[in-house]
This record gives structure tokens, C-alpha cells and sequence, in this order.
């Protein structure tokens, strides 16, 4: 599914990025992801954590319904502009306006997203000098630019395709993505962007996006802690020439494709979670409800005893079983039934013989696959997390302010 | 407050601690602690996780309104006897009988507390052994074997003694406990035991212990797993003849007498936890409500990112608001004021210049104090937990089963 030509692969985009100082590595730190013919239908997911970021509060205030009209996308890394006060909701609106002053609109057709340190005012200055920059080289040929643009402290650029037909044309669905890194002292933080050559009236992608978000980029947790600037951002061209979708069954042929995307984007964040080794899916089923399969899932995935025991290689079926009980799901521990990868290790309740050989291989692996069944009802949820390393402890605790 | 004779101390409690081969260590691990003449009002206070061991199951069965009238307690380390099925049960119900013969009573007036790997049936030919051993030593003088014999991987034995007058009569209250120790593939345990020579109804000392647990054995969080086994045991002989406590003035004195040494032994416990470098306190005040401020303090104690910080000593204070605003409390970032030890490091939202000097020499220390002042209402709550170090990790991941 990776591609070289990923975000402006659909037809209709262009992007740009380019290191104007933000980041102190050697990296491009700001991107511009604009539609080449004026405004698109757009849709936006932000963080769930009260506590945001300037450019968050934009979003919000620029698309209050989570959908509608834009011409681009403008993001940063290096500097989150979360807890800057006034000063920070000035300067991500002089980022927008500045940005829509090279694509000919208004500041209120461009979205903002940063991510990096917080409580340290945004350099405008060098802000301003890359967005001349990226602006002035928009094209078809910057897609690993801008991927990298986006990056933190993650290991690899992170990106996804996928086609479809509908209405009898074929669409195409695109993504990038940052995950879990650290400009210390900021937050991990989970940025995406995608986008489609489909056309789409503006309240049918925000639904879309809303369906497509909650089984895969909220499915992730690298480690309980939500950042303040989590944002997923979709646009669609409508060069794709279809009949523009409004519901039925080409929304659902339309919401599936961005779900994949969406998926394989999620995969690849849990995958290079801060020091991670290890891919961990948990699957919760047989809960008394979806909501109940969610809860446990997470807990779960969020132990960090069982995270340490997936980093160690051991089937340690007690600590599923535990994070389970102190979730606040539903869970008789008499009817639970627990597999690691393809082992049962543990039966209603019970410890059972089982091939340790097996499931030691299965945990050896890249990616290692927990299976709860509750037994209570037909509720189903799957989260996706990493295993915990001493190298996620070094990362987030040696840097200093 | 550490005292050589401790869970005896109290007038009318005796005890013994014998090595019966349940822990690889070769140090004791099972243990009685008696009333010395026949049964005593008690109460006890265990896990909220759904998932719970036999002996939970014993002592829920066997005090239903969390407090009663018993003779002992018989605990071992070792083995926690969960997820056995209906053998466990029986085996932590012949655990209590046996000891019950020794001490001249029915099974129903013995607790069983048992901690250690899980799913592995008890060796109760062994326990068996140890039992018989336990209450042939019993005496005022095993006070430090009792104390070892809890342990699992504590770096430390842990007790605290307090007195105060009431009635006209010196009462004593004194108490052990054992904290986030691990035996792989188990679960971090907190079991606690506590002794007084008071004289109170047993549904007054019932009461008396729930508060006592709130604000003390309840605040603390290691890594935001709760184990199966938790479980608090307060006795009071009545030795010390003041009249009965039955409410009133002598049991608030009371219970802060309680309060007191449950807070001390909390303390000990999130300072030693796994892989532990330093105490980590953090107090929400300003909440909308208690409930709110224990559920904010609770989020930043348990966030990794937070605890690593802590661990590095690094005064990031962004992780801190992360946390709160992610907790589901009420928090409106522009009011949050936080300070880390003395130096108030953000001011309604925002980043203030600081002391970084100072502030860094508060969190090099070996208690870390974090305050963050939602200013909201009057809701109040301090957590406690310990640093995240790659020696938790070390501790969690290297073992196999």
C-alpha cells in the first residue's frame, strides 16, 4: 500500500514543504496541502483531550460542523503553539491568512495543524519565510517532503493508497500521517491527512470521516496519554468526475475505502510507537457491548504490565485477565476466555494446558495478536498499541527542558 | 514511625512467619496473625477489580458487610491462587479451616490473603506444612518474619505504628504492608495489615476502615494496574479498655489514628515501587468537584509520558495539563495554574518564566510534588505514585514463564 506518490497522488492536489528552522534536525519542517482549483469539499477529527492547541481551536472555529469548504492544509513541526495564550490564536490565524494569501482565498478556507514543543511562542518569523517557501514550490512532485515535514521522532514517513470504483469511476484515497513522537517537553501527537479525487458533498465526507476515524486512529494508544493536537484531516477534489455522493451505497463503497486507509495509517502509528518493537492488536469480543469491548480493549492495551510482557516475549494471560476486571467492563471471570495469537491459554476463567512453545513463537514475531472472549454478549472492539521498551522510558525520560 | 515490633505491638495479637518453600526466595512466605484470646471485631476492605482470587472470594463470603468478628488471618506470598476455579476456592477455604483448628475456631473466623504467581493451583501440601508451623511459633516476637513473609519483590519490609489517647486510655494502632512487588506472571499486590489494642464495634471499626483506605491505600497507582488480590485487615483486641467505640468524637479520633498509619504505609508503597527512584505526589486542588480532583490526579499519576519526566527529573509541566485534559475531569486550560515543588511554572494556561534552576533541584530530589490548580471549585485530591524507570521495564519484561 505505500507509495511514493502518496498525498497528492489523487488528482486535483498539490504540496509543498520545505526546513525553515523549527525542527532542529536537518528535516523539512512545514508543508502547505492545497487543492490546485479552489476550494473542496473537507471534513476534520480533532482530539478528544480538553487541553488544546491554538491551531486545534482554529479548526474548530473555521469548521464548526467538522466539515465544509477549503483550499488547504498548513502544518508544522517543531513547535505545537499549544499554551501560548492570546499570542498562539493570533499567530495560527496569521498562519492561515498568510497561506490563503498565496492560494487566493480567505484565512478561513485554510486549516492549521502543529505539532511539537509546547509554552514556547511560535517563531513567526521563520513561519512566515517557510510559508513563502512552500507556497512558491507547490506541485504534484513533493510527496516525500511533505511526509517527512510532518515527522517527529518518528522512525519512518508513514503513507497509504487505496482505489475503489464508484458511480463507475475509479477513486482513489490517499493518506500521510505522524505518530507518537516526542519533541520533549511536548506531546505525542497523531496528525493525519488525506486525500480523494472523489466527489463528495462536504456533510457526507464528514460522516465519512467520523465512521472511518473511530475503528482506526482511535483504535491506537501508545500509551494512555492524548495529545492536545490530534488532528485528521480529509479533502476531496471531485476529479475523479463521479456523480458527487450524498449517501446510499456509494457513500458506504466510499467510507470503506477511507476506513482502509484510515486502518493502514493507524497500523503503521501503533507499529512505530515510541520505542517500540512490536505491533499489539487486542481484541476484546463477546462483551455485553460494543462500548464494553472498547473499555477493555484499551485497558489492555494501555496496561503497562502488559505491554512489558509482550516487549518480554511472555504469555502472560493474568495480566489480560486483570487489565480486563479494572477496566469497568462487564467481565465474569468464570465465562473469559483468553488466546495469544493461535493458543488458548486460558479457559473460562482457568489456566488450561497449553503449547507454550507455541505461543512463546507467535510473541516472538513482530506482531502479536491477544484475543479476549468475555462470553457476555456479541460486543467487539480492536485496539492497536506497541509493546513498552526501555528505549520508550529513555526517549521520555532523558531529555531535558 | 518504623518500629522493630509493629503488627504486635498492640496489646493481644500474636503472630509467626515460616519459610514453607512457596516463594524461590529463601525468605519466609506464609504467615498467621492472631487475636491472642479468641475473636475480635474486623474489617476488611479488597479489590475493585471484577477479576478476583479465592481468597478474596473467602473473605467476601466470610465478612460480607466488610466487617464481622475474627480470630486471624493466614496470608502467604508466593502463590495468589487466582484463576484456579473451584479449586482455589477450596483450597483457600482449607487454608482458613486449617488455621482455624490451630486457633481453636471455625474456618469463618479466619481471612486468607494470598499473593504471588497466578493460575497455578497451590502447592497445598506445602501450605499445609507452613501452617502447622506458623501456629506452633506463635508469639509477640516474629514481628519481622511476619513482615518479610508479605513480601514479593518489595525492596523493603514496610510498617508504621502510631498512638493517641482515647477514653483516657493510650490506644495504639500499628500496621504492615506489602506493595507493587512482582512474581511473573502475576500481578503488582498491595496487602496490608493492621493491628490495634482499641476497643470498637465492628461496625464502627467497618466504617472506620473504608474512610481510612480512601485517601490513602486508594491514592496510590504504580502503573494504573490493579491487582486481584488487594486487600486491607484492620483487628482491634479491645486491650487497651477504653469503652467500646461506636461513633461519635472517639471514632473520628480513631480514625484519624487509622488514617494515619494507612497513609504511612501508602507512602512506603508508591515510593517502592517496581523499579522506583522517587516519590511522585500530585495534588489536584481547584477541581470542580472531589470526585473530578481524584480523577485528574489520577490521570497524571498514571500517565507514562508524566512519569518518565519525573524520572528524568525534567519539570514538564505540559505533560501535566495533557494529562488533566484527557482525564474526562472538567478543566478549562485557561485557568490551570501548576507548580512543580515551590516554583509555579505555568499560570492560567500559559508558560511563565520560571526558576528552572529551582524547580529542576526540587524534582532531582527523592519526592517530587506536583500541584495543579484547576481553579474551578473546591473539589481536592493527592495521588501517589513513583517514577517510570527502564528498571520497570527491566522487571516486567525479562521475566518468562
Amino acid at each position: 500500500m505505500t507509495h511514493a506518490r502518496h498525498i497528492t497522488l489523487p488528482a486535483g492536489f498539490v504540496a509543498g514543504a520545505v526546513r525553515c528552522g523549527l525542527k532542529s534536525t536537518q528535516r523539512e519542517d512545514l508543508a502547505i496541502i492545497a487543492a490546485g482549483d479552489g476550494p473542496v469539499p473537507a471534513a476534520v477529527v480533532t482530539t478528544r483531550n480538553q487541553v488544546v492547541g491554538a491551531p486545534v481551536r482554529w479548526c474548530r472555529s473555521v469548521l464548526p460542523r467538522g466539515y465544509g469548504r477549503i483550499r488547504g492544509v498548513v502544518v508544522n513541526a517543531g513547535n505545537s503553539n499549544v499554551c501560548n495564550g492570546k499570542r498562539g490564536d493570533r499567530d495560527a490565524a496569521a498562519m492561515a491568512s498568510m497561506t490563503a494569501g498565496f492560494l487566493g482565498g480567505t484565512a478561513e478556507e485554510v486549516l492549521v495543524c502543529s505539532t511539537g514543543i509546547i509554552g514556547h511562542p511560535m517563531p513567526m518569523d521563520k513561519v512566515r519565510q517557510g510559508i513563502a517557501a512552500a507556497a512558491g514550490g507547490l506541485s504534484a512532485g513533493n510527496d516525500a517532503a511533505v511526509a517527512a515535514a510532518i515527522m517527529t521522532t518518528d522512525t519512518r514517513p508513514k503513507s497509504a493508497v487505496v482505489q475503489g470504483r464508484i458511480g463507475g469511476k475509479l477513486v482513489t484515497v490517499a493518506g500521510i500521517a505522524k505518530g507518537a513522537g516526542m519533541i520533549a517537553p511536548s506531546l505525542a501527537t497523531m496528525l493525519s491527512f488525506i486525500t480523494t479525487d472523489a466527489a463528495l458533498r462536504p456533510a457526507a465526507l464528514g460522516g465519512a470521516l467520523k465512521a472511518a476515524v473511530e475503528p482506526t486512529f482511535n483504535a491506537v494508544t501508545i500509551d494512555s496519554d492524548t495529545s492536545t493536537s490530534d488532528t485528521v484531516i480529509v479533502m476531496a477534489s471531485g476529479a475523479a468526475g463521479n456523480a458527487a455522493i450524498a449517501g446510499g451505497a456509494d457513500l458506504a463503497k466510499f467510507a470503506r475505502l477511507l476506513t482502509e486507509v484510515c486502518a493502514a495509517l493507524a497500523e503503521m502509528i501503533a507499529r512505530d510507537g515510541e520505542g517500540a518493537t512490536k505491533l499489539l492488536r487486542v481484541t476484546v469480543r463477546g462483551a455485553r457491548t460494543d462500548a464494553d469491548a472498547r473499555t477493555a480493549a484499551k485497558a489492555i492495551a494501555n496496561s503497562p504490565l502488559m505491554k512489558c510482557a509482550v516487549h518480554g516475549g511472555d504469555p502472560n494471560w493474568g495480566r489480560v485477565l486483570m487489565a480486563a476486571g479494572k477496566s469497568g467492563a462487564a467481565v465474569d471471570q468464570d465465562r473469559a476466555t483468553c488466546k495469544i495469537g493461535p493458543v488458548t491459554v486460558m479457559r473460562r476463567g482457568t489456566s488450561c494446558p497449553y503449547d507454550t512453545a507455541a505461543a512463546e513463537a507467535h510473541m516472538a514475531g513482530d506482531t502479536v495478536e491477544i484475543d479476549l472472549n468475555l462470553a457476555l454478549g456479541k460486543g467487539r472492539f480492536t485496539a492497536l498499541t506497541c509493546d513498552l521498551s526501555r528505549e520508550y522510558v529513555a526517549i521520555n525520560a532523558d531529555y531535558h527542558t
